[in-house]
């Protein structure tokens, strides 16, 4: 009898890992549950399939059921797994669709479940027309709503990345938006002056801002129907829509009820190859938790990028190969509306949290030479850790062509470089890209100043 | 009597070095000579203002004569130091309109008179008509002869970076452009795959590329003015205007006359702290060597954004502070056209002369989601050393928003980062930014599969 892996979740994480093992070793039966509607897709991506930037939503789609099953990979679609016996390695399955269930049984089982979104746990909050962006399925009812004609007035939860995302697509198809968020500025891993920043680029859009104000019920119609939301404050924000944009958290669920254990952060918990602690079982994706190589602490990072690395190292595992995933640096970028921001390494309350003592600094440069047609402002701020100057955290923030730029810096961040170092660094220059002091090295400049002032 | 700084050549290195000095220490006298008529400009940003795409001559200077006076630094414009002695510490000086001359004496001095054009040896080089294109009077002269109306065909010698962005600038002002070159293909610092994509891009311009064909002579008509290049394999090449973009070498007459050491590469032999072997002598800018990190030979790069550096870590030292320049790693960018190209790190012909074993990888991929809108093709080539997979080089061609990438490449050379290591990076994902997989990440991807399959 030959030997079974099977892989509960079939995007990224999951699909990454059915399609590495599958191909490092071909003899490998590869049984993959998926409970939704699609493999391998954006999640990213919904916002702007949901504002028409992108036109189908096939685009969104990597790689089909078809195509994993013409890898070898045997898909079972609208099937959920709703319970794991690691004694016996089996999973217990149930057909959405057809209602029927059944017993498969593993060498090898790939935990890829994903994440949850967050529910405040207010009145209301399960009424109809309250929305998760989480999976492809949430996108499309959500799009079906939008595209109905019967949404005029859209409250987003969240101030988040993808609260923050939606409410972008949803001004782009006309509608009101309002975005409610309990702190004070929106995209809490942000600095508050980066994050100020955001603030403004989001009003400019004519997006509506409620700051420093959380949800404290959402009120609901006659005919079961979200109308409003109610804040903290007391504020009725009327909603034809409300979208949930608090972020998501591991979707554990089952690994619990089956004695998979999760780590400190409350996602699963894994060493360096995606293992496990249970003999035969791996996890990937937005359900584990990482290592952060800052903080040193275990984080839960729910990102694409991640979930197609980490699949893939438990693949290459269990195909026989040898690979790791050596942790995050918490690298994330987004764009509202023309202003862009990414960040990388720890914000300033990450660092205190972590111990690390630190001086910052932030300049305000331009995308190409200052004298150069279509150069636009980006400003860097640097957090570096005090004496030693080691670069421990960096925001960027601007126009088109600004916030991709934080790569190099990520880069920086993960070689554990300081700001003296980062200043000596041979950065590409010419007048279409770059003042000949690169708006990276000028913050390295100016965060040596800050670091050099504070040693005395 | 106060200590006297001077320094020769008031552009970006010399314009540095004066700053950093007098900032650090108040009480230095400092004299800096400039032979030109202006001082800190930006040499790279001259072909876009001869395009036009800058439109005045004054953007492109960073600081005027008149602001580094403001700063105390007494500035003698258009006077040229003739020669140097270092015995007695001191400088003669030939003021190039008053025709009057001096001598001013130095405790610390710094060299930093640039690089001069390349001139190939044939008839008819020195003909009026044929212009260098090296300082900000050159561009001057340049332009004032386009301005004219007489020039219809120009020439450009040399398809290295200068040469094709001097052909663009002239394109871009309707002329008819030929560059000769005579390698296989244009700007020899890239692989020639890479090489091939850049003419593509030029000739897609049309603008004529002539490959594979030195030039044998400048025909001069017998009004004294150059009127065709003759290449060797005898084309005749009309031109109302020929342009040298052949590259250039440090200038180091004045102090191979003193007696200041040159290194092997021909530039000024140079500490870590941009002292020279002469005490009281330091050196920055084009006119000195540098390390290369990979290679570990010296090498003379003439870049703008390195004699900034190297200019500030000599001000930084001759004010009494502490300040290195490590080296470099030969990253360089261009746009020509809409096509953007970047390399950072050694060329495969680099590579082998260094004595390196290597395996390369290149991919196709998207500088956004593949299926967001605006995503545009980039090409990333990796140079990784064999068994070990450590990065040596890079190469990027694309068009908007790709050729800046390369920095994030830099890094991880300037780190010695395997490429199973970038492979692992925390880069930032996006649909509007990248492709959930990166174009850097899948390029490592490539490179530690070419790199496996040669270990066997």
């Amino acid at each position: 009898m030959s030997t079974r892996l099977v892989v509960i979740g079939g995007d990224a994480a999951g699909g990454s890992a059915a399609s590495q093992a599958k191909k490092r070793r071909p003899d490998l039966d590869v049984v993959m549950f998926e409970r939704g509607r699609a493999t391998s897709y954006s999640a990213c991506g919904i916002p702007y399939w949901i504002s028409g930037t992108v036109e189908r939503e096939a685009d969104l789609v990597a790689r089909t059921p078809e195509q994993h099953r013409a890898a070898g990979i045997d898909v079972r679609m609208r099937t959920e797994v709703v319970g794991i016996d690691t004694d016996k390695g089996a999973v217990h399955w149930r057909d959405l669709e057809a209602g029927t269930e059944g017993t498969e049984y593993y060498d090898d089982l790939v935990y890829a479940t994903g994440s949850v979104p967050m529910r405040p746990p207010v009145d209301g909050i399960d009424a109809d027309g309250v929305y998760g962006v989480q999976v492809l399925d949430d996108g499309v009812a959500l799009r079906d709503e939008l595209d109905s004609g019967r949404v005029r007035r859209v409250v987003v939860v969240g101030g988040g990345y993808i609260g923050l995302e939606i409410a972008e697509a949803c001004r782009v198809r006309g509608l009101d938006v309002t975005v409610v968020d309990k702190s004070a500025t929106p995209v809490g891993t942000f600095d508050p002056d980066v994050g100020a920043a955001i603030a403004e680029a989001v009003r400019c859009e004519d997006i509506e801002l409620v700051l420093s104000d959380g949800v404290a019920g959402i009120d609901v119609g006659p005919d079961g129907r979200a109308r409003a939301v109610v804040t903290e404050s007391g504020r009725e924000l009327p909603a034809d829509l409300v979208v949930l944009g608090l972020g998501v958290r591991p979707n554990v669920r089952l690994a619990r009820e089956a004695g998979i254990p999760l780590g400190t952060s409350g996602g699963i918990a894994v060493d360096q190859r995606m293992r496990t602690r249970v003999p035969g079982v791996w996890a990937a994706g937005d359900c584990v938790e990482s290592v952060h190589r800052l903080s040193k602490q275990r984080v839960v990072v729910a990102l694409g990028t991640h979930a197609n690395k980490q699949g893939r190292v438990a693949g290459i595992n269990i195909g026989g190969g040898y690979a790791t995933f050596p942790g995050v640096i918490g690298t994330a970028i987004t764009k509202i509306c023309s202003t862009e921001a990414a960040r990388t390494g720890l914000s300033e309350a990450e660092a205190e949290a972590a111990g690390y003592a630190f001086v910052t600094a932030a300049v305000d440069s331009t995308t190409k030479a200052g004298y150069f047609p279509g150069a636009s402002v980006i400003r860097v701020k640097m957090i570096a850790e005090r004496f030693s100057g080691r670069l421990l955290g960096a925001q960027v923030v601007g126009r088109e062509g600004a916030a991709k730029r934080v790569d190099a810096l990520a880069i920086c961040i993960w070689n554990e470089m300081t700001v003296d170092e980062v200043l000596s660094l041979d950065l590409s220059y010419a007048p279409p890209f770059a003042p000949v002091w690169d708006p990276v090295l000028i913050a390295a400049r100016k965060a040596l100043e800050a670091v050099e002032a504070d040693r005395g």
